[in-house]
């Protein structure tokens, strides 16, 4: 019954914030009048407040009415109760602890896998993976896990950036971390390239958006999915 | 009594494996034969054994012997008994979750203390800071705590990136990230770039290497301090 959009990021170069998926928005989220943002990722420290003020801006363009997860009394309820539930992105860690915090994990999940329609967008993302343990995030905080919602059989690196060739840094690239990440864990990994995203359908997996994305499976040499192709069986 | 080198890259460009420090750990190690390398943070992956046989090869221009952390029976033992210390880079959660596991992290911050020189490079610098919260790394594996050694009073960002302004994407800067952690900590951050360390000699900071660093304090601009300045004050 799931009906999620798994984006790499939520702006791309050169637009406002979610422009380039509004399209597709307006379709995910037909039957709603109203969506629950959750807005704990807080991206660059913002507060709920800053962060869902630009979401309900963005969404007021498709006639989709917001309210943060922030302003409910009852969080469990709010997510319980939502015609759609969209979360964020910022920091991987502080959503994750705080998701945590408030014992919402296990809820989450259930009510996206009952087909409450869902965006995620970068640590809103990742959050759909296995586990959130390969986000570019800083760990600014100590999570009690780094388990996540698993809504997909696999791992999402999102805002996914290949080598530069003339970079003359030494720190890790993208392609090193999740090769590291590889020597320890089994779980695939979709290398999402910012300006793509999943959408699942029920059981079915599709990468969307203009750009292909690079797959890492353990032991195997990464390689590149098309744009359309259906990810369903990677786990 | 700290004798300690704390270097953002253990490799500048265009230069072999510790190359540039060479001069520098030749005094810093002057009475040591042999040094002790923790191995524990396995750059790419690799094992305890190749990642040795890097160090041993760069150490033997300077006549130092290197044995592995591994190759030693008693971990606890080979710490306190060794001439010199050197833990060198890769991944910050495995590193750290390893000295956990291990029952290092105590010992080696009163090793430390005590006088044996060490010398750590970029997740081997990460863990002198209070905590590993400011590390580059990826999370793939849950240590039991950020909590690191504590050596110096503020945390290390290694491999310091200055914005790109000409860059079309969207994942944090670096200096955004630094900005998120002061949204839940208060611990000032060394961002070291490339080439520079820090000195601590006893109750004394210095900054080294060619280049400046940058410091974020928290609800402070961050600014820039040259080479040479002393950081004793920074905490």
């Amino acid at each position: 019954m799931t009906k999620a959009i798994i984006a790499s990021t939520s702006t791309i170069h050169g637009s406002t914030y979610l422009e380039y998926l509004l399209p597709t928005l307006k379709e995910h989220y037909y039957n709603c009048s109203e969506i629950v943002f959750i807005p704990f990722a807080r991206p660059s420290g913002i507060s709920h407040e800053e962060y869902t003020l630009i979401v309900k801006k963005a969404f007021s363009q498709i006639n989709i009415q917001v309210k943060g997860l922030h302003e409910f009394d009852d969080y469990s309820n709010a997510i319980k109760n939502a015609q759609g539930i969209f979360t964020g992105g910022g920091n991987t860690f502080l959503l994750v602890s705080q998701l945590y915090k408030n014992n919402l994990i296990e809820l989450l999940r259930t009510t996206i896998l009952a087909g409450t329609p869902y965006l995620g967008t970068s640590a809103g993302s990742n959050i759909c993976g296995l586990t959130m343990s390969t986000t570019n995030d800083m760990p600014i905080v100590y999570p009690p896990s780094f388990k996540t919602l698993g809504i997909i059989p696999f791992n999402i690196n999102p805002h996914y950036l290949d080598p530069d060739p003339t970079s003359t840094h030494k720190g890790e690239t993208r392609e090193t971390r999740i090769k590291e990440f590889h020597k320890f864990n089994t779980i695939p990994v979709v290398g999402l390239r910012e300006g793509s995203w999943l959408t699942v359908d029920d059981k079915t997996i599709t990468l969307n958006g203009n750009l292909d994305a690079r797959i890492f499976e353990c032991n195997k040499i990464p390689y590149e999915v098309n744009t359309g192709q259906d990810l369903s069986d990677l786990n």
